[in-house]
């Protein structure tokens, strides 16, 4: 009667992926339940062929993995459909990160919001678009998990294309709350060893600037302790990554941003500090290298991130000749489990980005917002999330209303309705003729990917 | 740094009851992890001073229980409020109940719609007004858990004197639906003891006419099933409590008014089918006795409760005298995984009743309704469960209308605004007069308990 | 540059009628800003021939009259279209209201609700599907002003066929209670002569069944005065249209309806008797003729309306023949004086059926209801009316209920979800399968405007 | 029966003022219909007593005026509420526009947003909230009109203590571009003396940052004509007050702004440039003098300011010597005429900043709005407006957040809070540290009138 779960088909979209894919392959292959065939479709066919390749070597689980050429191949009757691409290439990345510097704005992600977060919007959710599209062809009843960022702008691009599409964006930041609230139980009271799916909180905002208006640990408010830890750390940081050497470290925060946005608003912040400082106006985190510095996190530049991709290449050439073997540590990432929910397996509590039909109730409906959902039985649900509280409301609505316009100025394809949210975006603070020159000149420097626009 | 979860308070309003009270308790003894001192109030002292005697009797568990004089002293700084009274006595009941059928008017249960209900909604909401009223004062951050009917309109009072009041409604109608789909599982399918927990349902509507319109187990869909299931037996009715007598059995149904609303609406009306009836228009099911009987359902007569009443007053002198001790079955309520929950203790998904903030979108904002919530860490919030199906909006708007107006009838004490909601209901189907002719007796066999009104 | 308001086109569908479509041409034919052609489309081209004859026949204003054999060149290109007709037959409309009798169902008008309404509409939605998707293809931008019942439905139809579509449901109902307040004005304060649009009013509801929460002449509020009015004439009635002979009155009515359910709810009912009553449970006001005879209103009978119709058709022979010439008094429509705003030349406050965006909040989003709306240049926009009295909240929510289940009913061309809705109508009282016989009755006696249903 | 409007009584709060207050005294005088007492409350009674002399000494029309030492003696029993303060003196003032100028920060108003809005806001909301709790206490049921910025947040001040009021406020600029419209339709079709009334807008948005979404001109469409006049004017200005001496004019415009944003967004905006630049990102148009310059518009000095109080002061004692005679033109303000339509004497629709119920439904609900308003009879109704444009939600929604923070950081009294909101202005683009010097100092500047905070 029911779907044998040994028979699955899962699309896997950007399944040339080296690193992210392979900790989801791990994780497939570790559970016990479910099994069948991951279709790698990716626009590097050869990387897609290698991921197969190094998918079809593990040993344990009952799952295969098969390259493909066209996304319809993909796509056909799919059962789920994961989403996690790159869009362009780093050299797109590094105009959309460094070309801003020029002009004294700089950014610690460049991803999501920001100069770059915008421009990336410009060539990455025409690709969503035709996913979308393509969903709606070939496997209109799948879901489909996204991890590719912008997460709110393209989520919404799918929804805008194909409103009956069951799709939703997972995101990890605020998993890494819960982790720096569990340290924070172990410092402040000794308790050890607390699971980051044992901290309850409930998460409210946009992706990548969420924030968090309860949190309990069983039945104690962690607020206060969060209150007396934020104090005692504010100054120092909090040494999240131990023993590492901080100064090289591109992605290293301290969580110092966190603090200081607790003890300003009181609510917790909820993402990481490189994230967080995105979202905020561009001088009070991210005026300078040094101010930067202060703070305690890292500005994660392109090259840093073209020498992961080469490690990572090393690792693919190992992982295909067998001279390396995958890892079978869990990733912590939840796909696995919202796959293994929406099968009926079990129930699952967690945070995503959906549509706002009403689980923030001061955002407008529509909007891509993060809060937590129930995962059941071919379901996702939202929960009630209540309000933005009004302390952050300037900062969050400001957020979720750029999400809005440039929505709007992609589906027109029109640059110049894209450049009017660019320049009201939190990091840009130039004159406006200055802002028009770095748009155009980050425009002209991606210009391959963005032939649609007018 | 937690507080304990060996020394709460639990405020039980109603705490002589006998039955109900019994099985609280035992499902409380049988809890590994929480303890405390259950305070029971009731107007009846003396039932509460035994149930006090039974509860001290019970042999596991952490618990004691102290009877107590005046509802401040119960309620005073109590981590949990229960709320499962009798609203007046078995003769205002049978006003309620049997006083309508010299009017031709049939009600199968009588104290949540129809005439009865509404009756018996008048003498009850007072008393809540007066209990949310006691709550604010004495322990306004208690959880407080109603299990009382007039249910809907029983939360609303509370919420209407107390706004802020952590208020929310258990029922375990739907949970019947749940066992009834794993039966159907059992009969079709073969598939056998899947626990009722495992069929996961979106409950929408309000109380004792709630709505199921998504119901799974694992991946499978179990309306296809449910469809050939209603069809296979909406003539013969299923035989739910098998090997009984259901001639005499007046809380019998036979699920085929259940049936029978899944073949007309195609979504799966989930509660008993003695409320069911009782929602529906008059003539439906409950035209008379003749008609009831060949629904296959039973008309519960204010006797046959005297008589089971009788019957736990024998069990509580045996209990008393230890003659006979308490049986350590689970009851299958919520109450206890629900505080476990709300302490933080487990994750918890179930239907409850609650305002609706948006989790029902086209029901009025404010309006008691049923739907999923998730439990945890000190919080209940309303998971998103959609709007009303068009095909029974209808009928649930009708439902959900009268209890608005009804609250605002009592809220201004205001017989004649009772009586327009009295005469609107779906079981009222007599000229105007003869229906006031009605109502006025009704109000006067029950005048002891209605001297507010004007 | 602005569009020559001499030079108009108007599509009139059911452009045959004799009495509201001479009525329409006097109106136009007096305004002194306004000429064009009005294409009269009907079913019966003989008819709107005639009537094409008529409206040329008219010596003053700047309008011409065309008679067009198919509904596209009616609207091809048009400004504006009314949609006033006839459905089906008076064969038809006699098993409407009549049929229910055998049942001992008595309906005073039958049009809108009450079992004629539900098969009127069965009949009257599929034409206005096919309208909207005629003004989808051959006039998007024109404004479409419907006057034809059943209301409600009928504009639901509209929209959910064409969402972009800019209809409206005009309804003088409403205006009738301002007569009377200004009646009520001359009676108790002497003051004579206030015109209706004197009395500003709040109107709030569906149509047919609407209500009046403010009313205001001038700084005094009308309702202390309303309710004096109501205690004096409750028993004896109003006497509305003074000399004339009542007991033959098919459409007479005495106001005691809205006397009564003013002093029941102390909000303003506000549209004629006859219509009210069919809204309200069946046995308050239409158990049996003697009862509504005791209540004042006539029960309009068909055989009635064929005798008007009959005079109808003899003055429109004189009228062809040029033996009598057409009268020009106001008709006190909103016709015109809606073209008039929409067109930019006069601001115009009115009551229109619109769909819901929230002007009543307490009613679900994209129901038709009725309320206040601000008409000028080319737009109309409702007026925040507030929420739906909890009082008469009941009632309210009851028709509007229905109307959505109704609409989804047509719309799956389902005649058991339509049966659904009929047995939940408040003037359909009978054991379920009575009220199926009378409905599958009704169906065969006007099966020939059925063939699309299963 | 009804009120006499002879006999009205108005409490002006802020009744001292010299100018405005002179105006509506001589719209007043000009009224046929209203009569009564107009109570002068001022902090400077002195100025309150002289405007009484002045008052009266007018000629015409019914109205007395009397000066009042206690702010609850002007509103015992009011009809009407005038609320038109200037909160502080020029020194707050200057401290308000000219201080962050240090900064490199430039104003063109300082008293709605930018760092002077927030810290005017700082010191009006706290007297609005008394105002607010002595208009419970004397007069609930009047009609509060507020002239006084920052507008937004005042209403909103009002509400929060005193959720019943009847309070909206009223503001020019929509009129300004009503009137632009109308010379626009003489330039470019040689309309001429089209009246600002004849222009139907839709506006919305927050105060003084009113978009228009809808211009018609009878059925004339106007935006195609904005769009070629915006073209033409971009450049060059269009000379708003011809023939005079731009250069030293503090308050002039061009519209360059205006056409600018029309240009980018499509969407009209719909207050003085000078209000506009200072929602915008602080480098668009407020970058320097130079670029003010630029865009020729004014930077309104507080000096400027002074000066003209000196001229009216002036004025104030020719008038009261009797030297000189008030003026009786029309201001072309709404205040009397809203006074009229609220005491029923006509309809009026016009634009005013009310809470939001819904008529903006994609900003928050409860948020001050401004929209369109039907006034009648005593009542005042919002008029459905619709969404924001997705276009320029980014900038509006960002407008709307900061009000809504900054009521909650003064509800609060949280001088952190209130920077928190300070620091996210668009206009403040400073590092963080210097952002809160600046803020320090303007706080310290204006100590006097903040002894509230913390």
């Amino acid at each position: 009667m029911q779907k044998n779960y040994k028979n699955l088909k899962v699309a896997y979209i950007g399944g040339g992926s080296r690193g992210w894919a392979w900790g989801f392959m791990t994780d497939l292959a570790q559970d016990k339940d479910m099994g069948g065939t991951v279709y790698l479709y990716d626009i590097d066919f050869d990387a897609a062929k290698k991921n197969e390749t190094i998918g079809n070597s593990i040993e344990i689980g009952d799952w295969s993995y098969l390259a493909c050429n066209t996304i319809g191949e993909a796509l056909d009757g799919a059962d789920f459909v994961i989403i996690s691409i790159f869009p362009g290439t780093f050299d797109e990345m590094h105009s959309d990160v460094h070309y801003p510097e020029k002009y004294g704005i700089y950014q610690s992600v460049g991803d999501s919001v920001g100069p770059g977060g915008i421009i990336r919007s410009l060539r990455t959710v025409p690709m969503f678009e035709e996913f979308g599209e393509a969903i709606k062809k070939y496997c209109p009843d799948a879901w489909v998990i996204n991890y590719t960022n912008p997460m709110s702008i393209s989520i919404k691009a799918l929804y805008r294309v194909f409103p009956q599409i069951k799709a939703f964006g997972c995101c990890h930041e605020v998993f890494g709350t819960q982790v720096l609230l569990s340290r924070m139980l172990d410092k402040l009271c000794g308790i050890k060893d607390v699971k980051r799916e044992e901290i309850k909180v409930n998460p409210i905002g946009v992706n990548h600037f969420t924030w968090v208006t309860e949190a309990k640990y069983k039945n104690t408010d962690l607020f206060p302790l969060y209150r007396e830890f934020a104090v005692q750390h504010r100054e120092s940081g909090f040494d999240f990554k131990q023993g590492e050497n901080l100064i090289n470290d591109k992605v290293r925060h301290g969580e110092k941003v966190k603090f200081d946005l607790f003890l300003r608003y009181g609510v917790i912040a909820a993402a990481g500090d490189r994230h967080l400082a995105e979202f905020c106006p561009g001088d009070w985190y991210l005026n300078s290298p040094e101010q930067v510095e202060g703070w305690g996190f890292g500005l994660t530049t392109v090259d840093w991130r073209r020498n992961q991709l080469r490690e990572r290449l090393e690792k693919s050439a190992k992982l295909l000749s067998g001279e390396m073997k995958p890892e079978f540590k869990p990733t912590g990432e939840d796909g696995c489990r919202q796959m293994r929910a929406l099968l009926g397996l079990d129930d699952l509590i967690t945070n995503v980005n959906l549509p706002n039909y009403g689980q923030i109730p001061n955002l407008p409906m529509g909007a891509i917002v993060e809060t937590n959902a129930v995962f059941r039985g071919d379901s996702v649900k939202p929960v009630f999330a209540g309000e933005i509280p009004q302390k952050i409301y300037s900062l969050v609505s400001h957020a979720c209303g750029n999400q809005v316009s440039l929505d709007e100025a992609i589906a027109e394809r029109s640059l110049d309705l894209a450049f009017a949210v660019f320049a009201n975006d939190p990091l840009v603070r130039l004159p406006i003729d200055k802002a028009r020159e770095m748009f155009d000149g980050m425009v002209a420097n991606t210009a391959e990917y963005l032939k649609m626009y007018k």
